[in-house]
């Protein structure tokens, strides 16, 4: 494939805007032609309602982004698949575990890409701390994603609702790391949700897992926290500690500053999208969504107070 | 392999003493040499404390048959995979769906057999059901699986603990046998969570699936039911209506009642159990369990009264 892939983007708020308009406009094997949204526009480019209308009009979209919440995002997933569109769903990749696999069976059915981005996955630090830990005896893993809410989920009220995740919204960016850079399968063996009493969804959650071995990992999951948001993942090994700080964009191994290049979780994703697109793959990684709804089955919920934005 | 396995079962509670020991004492399969309880004893074998112990003093034994809670059965099962064994797990077979994956892990790692078995898709009408839904067009699917938890969960106070699935625990029979006969995967659309005041799982649960081709798939879970308990099944196809009643006891297609001979589920169980060692393969199917996770992860919850048994 030596064209570019003309591709639509679905869902323009805030991740949209941030991260993926950019993403596609710096690179060279896409181009974005069409948008669907309800109430934003993108300039330049056709826009339409809805995912439906945008696949009707625009028969030359051989791609497209999802980037509206989980609670839509299958009618629109399965809606371009059926269509013969290649995929990519922002995380998670879905409002159940279940819907996801379904999904992945209509991709293989139209021979269509099915990409489950996780964007954490691509920060700067993950490949070496997973290519450092490979060999390594693990004896403790504590991690802490924390950060203020109000802050980083302003009037996203789909967060709060059935569906949205909650605090789980950022920190499954963390366990989509750790289930990446940690050697062995983890499973969890017990958590506490703390859920204000006017609300759905946890707003702060400790987790503890263990693997096969019994090695001790936890985190801490807060959107309580202070105006500096601590996004760190420390692995605590027989010949050093790693600490992935700064959502991975800080790797240091024992006392030294690990040099891992600039941050470009967004081009990686869309890099990854185009060499799955050109190799007829698909790549659907359900764990760190399967662990959100292990903890949610498993967790002791606690009613903490009330929370408005 | 023509000789008889040894077994030993852990956790003599109600499951055990009314279906395990039962089927193992009519399969002629299977020798029953050793049991593992901290409060009960089996007559006529060697019983001990805990499972590790069993394992240390018993070296003949070849396979363990695990009926405790879900919350303790990953320790079980990983001592006795460790230990060579071939492990059966009641269900459900974790308290999380990712510890199951682990344990599918150790299973391979040790050659041995894991049987995740969900015996309701061991009653009679089940594969007649499947094979007759096989190539039928299904335009809707209801499911009542309702009881009175008083007469059916006396005193099993962990079936209300985290990890003990509340109405999903006799809901998740409905579910394994769904995920069988239906020939479409389906996934959930949104659920209601019906959780007593001083209680942490639900006692009733209602659920909206749909599959790939939108079919309506509802479920209604709920343990305030009458004397009678009402668990079936209706599948409504463009060919006729069939009705799985009583658990899987009984099959009408159309107005035609299936003849589909007596139940046996738990012996049917040891027979499959016994295939899979004889062959050197596992059978880990996490489906039902990840529909409760799913459930639990995008089910809306209400309070309703408190439950006093």
């Amino acid at each position: 494939m030596t064209e570019q892939v003309a591709i639509g983007i679905a869902g323009v708020g805030k991740i949209a805007r941030d991260q993926h308009l950019p993403a596609i406009a710096g690179h060279p094997g896409f181009k974005l032609i069409a948008g669907a949204s309800r109430n934003a526009r993108i300039d330049g480019v056709h826009n339409y309602q809805n995912v439906e209308d945008m696949l009707k009009a625009e028969p030359l979209v051989q791609a497209v982004s999802l980037c509206a919440p989980p609670q839509v995002r299958f009618a629109q997933a399965r809606a371009a698949l059926a269509a013969g569109k290649h995929v990519m769903l922002e995380k998670p990749p879905g409002a159940s575990v279940t819907e996801v696999d379904v999904l992945a069976g209509l991709a293989r059915q139209n021979q269509c890409t099915l990409f489950a981005s996780w964007h954490s996955r691509h920060a700067p630090g993950v490949e070496a701390a997973r290519a450092w830990l490979a060999e390594k005896a693990i004896t403790a893993v504590n991690v802490q994603w924390k950060e203020d809410v109000r802050r980083w989920h302003p009037g996203q009220d789909w967060i709060w609702q059935p569906g949205g995740l909650g605090v789980f919204d950022p920190g499954i960016n963390a366990l989509s790391i750790m289930t990446r850079i940690l050697p062995h399968t983890f499973f969890l063996k017990s958590a506490e949700l703390f859920v204000p009493a006017n609300r759905h969804n946890p707003i702060a959650a400790n987790l503890d897992f263990s693997d096969a071995l019994g090695t001790p990992i936890r985190a801490e999951f807060d959107w309580r926290h202070g105006p500096v948001e601590l996004w760190q993942i420390e692995v605590i090994t027989r010949d050093g500690v790693l600490r992935l700080a700064q959502g991975g964009k800080f790797l240091q191994i024992d006392a030294e500053v690990v040099d891992i290049g600039p941050e470009r979780e967004y081009p990686s994703l869309y890099d990854r999208f185009f060499d799955l697109i050109s190799t007829n793959a698909s790549d659907v990684d359900v764990g760190p969504l399967q662990h959100v709804a292990d903890a949610m089955l498993l967790g002791k919920r606690h009613e903490v107070e009330v929370f408005e934005e």
